[in-house]
């Protein structure tokens, strides 16, 4: 039965600590339900936050996460408390959009996956990062993020 | 005549109960009046709720249904109410997604078909389930579904 | 000159009598004028309207047509007749889409053509019906059709 | 200290049955930390539904609830589930929407009220509801709640 | 109990011929289950259709319906029936727009009334109607209707 | 029977030449057929065209026409000629826009008008010119113009 | 005859020097040639650009300015080039922002006159500044500036 | 001239330690230098975040803030750097947001000041709190804020 | 230096008749400054205006104009006057469309032309034309030019 | 650690003068810390500001630059000196556009770079520059940039 995928899990369903960091960060994944077809799965994450690594203020992120999963998919609360814990952590806009992408990877050994980082603007010239691990596979349907680009003021 | 195909359905035109659940939904079939050519058929069901089989709380999706037909249409009637079954149901949202997806592939048994599920967002992060059988068939037109993405508040 | 090619037309510039029904109508041609090179026409009809055929209540539609001419370009004042003439008769969405498309491609034998019929929800789940005679001929433009899905309300 | 404000609930924190009726549903109340002050606090539930007291289908509402406390403010998560408890109700449209701005009025004895309830359409014609106690309060600011009119498609 | 309102009406609920004119149509009223308090009711007909009593052809406008019911409420299928009727009946634009007002006026002696008809341009120069029994009643909620302006094209 | 209030006019439903300038213009007016109440009526332009009387350039212009009508209504295919009529007139923006409106006073006899021009930028700052013989008379009904603001690009 | 308001004029048709600054540029006035009626012109320019008087680095703004002209309308070639003039001068928003509006009151002694500056965000809190000299005069149309407020991103 | 406004502060144009809670934040102000007209400035902050009390996590707000400074400006780093200090604080939105707008209050004895707190969704039903001192003084402009209103998904 | 490419233009920088026709309009071009490399620029005139040539009345137009340049770039401001020059000529849709695209291959030669002509609708349904040289050529950056359809009113 | 790849510049962090042309503007780089995967990075300039070589007056730019980086990233503060450096700088729209991507190509040695150059209309019709290296590389996703069409007023 479905509910039993979560059964291993150590997160989900109780209280859970905020956790400090992305290293203490324990991100979890449970059996695909439909591993014997191709999908894709997008999380919307639009208000991701990190601290400037050289002035120790605050950056925003607007973060969209796509993936066909193979054997396992990412418990979702895990996920949420790992996007948190970047909160008071250091991060470069280049360097920590790719190294989501790449965690997660770890993890989740997908057949494919794809993160876009929308930066918010810091002195009017914004940074998007734009990541996958090569083309969509053949006959997966991943529609565009359609993130609207970033316009200034007026 | 057209009207003819109409004629096996046991829900269309007169009054009927809605299901209680998905088993209990009778989705029904008729014959396709243009089956001589290719040309897909969209279907966008924009309120779809079901309820989060951990905690019992409602859940809510906008559905965008694609599929080009082969020597079947499905009922129009019958799918709505297959579709408002899911009100009392306990479904993950993966899960949930790719199953519709596939008791309408063992109906129709149609040249190809899609299902986005663009579930709202539980604490922040919504997930998006997009399904296909494979690539669109050469030569048929099948617009994007252009469900905008989620972009919190502000 | 260019005028010339409206010489046999019976529609255009007079007073014309709306027809009573799509087969009283009379669709016209006239022949392209830019016959040496490919490229597409579109035209866009907010406010097609028919009956249902079960229970005699009005539809309404979007139509989005796009046509690629051979020889004959339709005339303008015809097509918009013809359209009209859907007023009081009762047509299956799915049915009446690809016949208005075959109609065209009768009368035009033009190198491509595609409809999109976008119905007005009825009950909260919309049909879209998307007819092409195959891929876009090559190397000409015919830029997405671009109507919004349908969101509900809110 | 503001924490305090919330001592005697019996909801919040814990884990609560979904209400199977607004009857059974508890609406509950904490003191307004701001009390000596006017402000307003809006609250917008865009997937409010309820059944259909003739046929037993599902109705979907948008709805918005501003509010000037006196000395009670609602408790927002009672909120959530008075609303939620409707799900299995049937309700017309013009008397639900008055009747969830009564009963708030009823336990929070607030200086003013306003509710709208827009409902989704059904067979093309939606139904808007507009209630208040009375116009805003002398100098409080309730901005406008903006929700846009129904289009219909195209 | 409020289902008893509806007891006397000839068309909700049973099958019911579309009517052939606004003349023909019936439209009915039933009591306002919350007539002690004031509050407003929006219908939004998007795809209302008469003809050009001079041309014949098909004339579309988007209405807004806005009361504050006395002791009668609109009975909504016998209004969207009365609607439909005039899908073939000649009218002018602004005559028929404030003429449908007073017809409701006339059945529902509301508190107000407000009625706007929003044309679809014919020859590129769109006509709008607003007609209202005079002010919004003192203390009572009406947002504004909202619906965008007449672009032309591009 | 209504369609008599257009007895007198001398281009409505026949063929008319193009006027060459505002002056040759014949701006026609009919007998209000609701006269007995007050109601708003708006026309839409959004091509205006006339020229730069320095320079000689075609200027654009996107016209808002609103009037409350007393024994007349204006005509709106002699309006249409009329506004047509600009089309190598050379006018400034300010004079142009209001003398537009004082013509149409001057015809009508209107218990109230108002016209805005939003002339299309050159150069980059445009200009818009707001123009209404006082206020809005006392329980009538005018919905703001709505026309978006010039943004610039991007 | 309405050209003759531009005799005095020293920059209109010639080419000009873009003034170098604020204090350099002549703004320049020609007198209203409807005078005897009360009406509002408005002049957006979407690209304001000044420099921060602290960091050196350019600053942006949108502009809209409002005004009901007695006796005089502002030039508007003069009015570009003196807003043009503010291009390497260094100017604090709110301060800057007041001073336009002064410098246009001072030269045009209008009936009133509204400025907002929308400034451009600079480390993600945008400024803007509303200032006009008081009421808008009774039975004056000024439809709202409508720039949409700060958004951030995604 | 100018820039002497700035004289006394302690935090502009050098490197600033984040304070790690709103009192250690030190909110400056310095004097209005266009003190003998009334106008109205806006500061928007659309990510503006605070803990959850009970639960530790963030939650998410969009701020505008409008006032009418009397002898005061708030100086605009130092108000970035108290709202960037609620970072790692607990606060209850309809706490939070009116006791920002005290804090200004106390410091600026503005002529008159409003706070618009639209908090993001949190279990699907936002929170939005709206506080002003009183109706916008005579004859000073204060555009609407303008913040769309919570929409769901889809 | 740059500027030389402009040398033997004959309208630029000076005062420039206004051509009576498409015939009499001078189409220059100037050698591509970056003739080595490949890259497309974009034209959009919004507002092309020529004349019905059955009826005489104003025909109105968004254009689009993309091209790759070979050895030549279209001068500006002559293609300007050019657009300008159908002001007072009679053309319909389908063959103005294509043969200004024409008019320009003919000129500049270039690597590759695209040409979408929105017309605006006359009667409720418009035409768009789409015209291009063939593909986009291999490695150029053409988006899509995003006109959006029509959509009638509401 | 990643902080140490900002090591050698001379501009990020201190104090910089804006450098006057950009010609001395100093585009710095730094080593790209996921440089053994591909992915793109896009900076979007809404405020690009350049004058015009013939005119001397301002013209503006909204540019997004796309590129997929090699060994090295461009160091984001010196991106928006060297942009800011174009202020007082005379240059044609094409030549302008094409350059800015060459200096960076130069310096950067990119896998693929993108810039469109979207310039705001001066006169009434705006001009766009699209250039690319070539195709996107084999697996990378880059977004389409979606800015919008002009669309001239109303
Ligand atoms: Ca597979
Ligand atoms: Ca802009
Ligand atoms: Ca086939
Ligand atoms: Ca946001
Ligand atoms: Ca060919
Ligand atoms: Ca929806
Ligand atoms: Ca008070
Ligand atoms: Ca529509
Ligand atoms: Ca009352
Ligand atoms: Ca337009
Ligand atoms: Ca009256
Ligand atoms: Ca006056
Ligand atoms: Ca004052
Ligand atoms: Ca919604
Ligand atoms: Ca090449
Ligand atoms: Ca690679």
């Amino acid at each position: 039965m479905s509910q039993d995928i979560y059964q291993g899990l150590t997160q989900l369903g109780g209280h859970t600590e905020q956790p400090a960091s992305p290293e203490e960060a324990v991100l979890e994944r449970v059996p695909n339900p439909q591993a014997d077809v191709d999908y894709a799965v997008r999380f919307t994450a639009p208000e991701f936050t990190s601290l400037c690594p050289i002035t120790g203020q605050p950056d925003f992120a607007h973060l969209v996460i796509d993936y066909v999963p193979g054997a396992w998919l990412v418990e979702s609360k895990s996920l949420k408390l790992y996007l948190t814990s970047f909160r008071n952590h250091g991060a470069f806009h280049e360097d920590c959009s790719v190294s989501i992408a790449r965690r997660l990877i770890d993890l989740l050994e997908p057949k494919w996956l794809r993160l876009g980082g929308y930066w918010y603007p810091r002195g009017g010239i914004p940074i998007d990062v734009f990541f996958q691990t090569g083309d969509i596979p053949a006959g997966v349907w991943v529609p565009d993020a359609g993130v609207p680009g970033y316009r200034g003021r007026g």
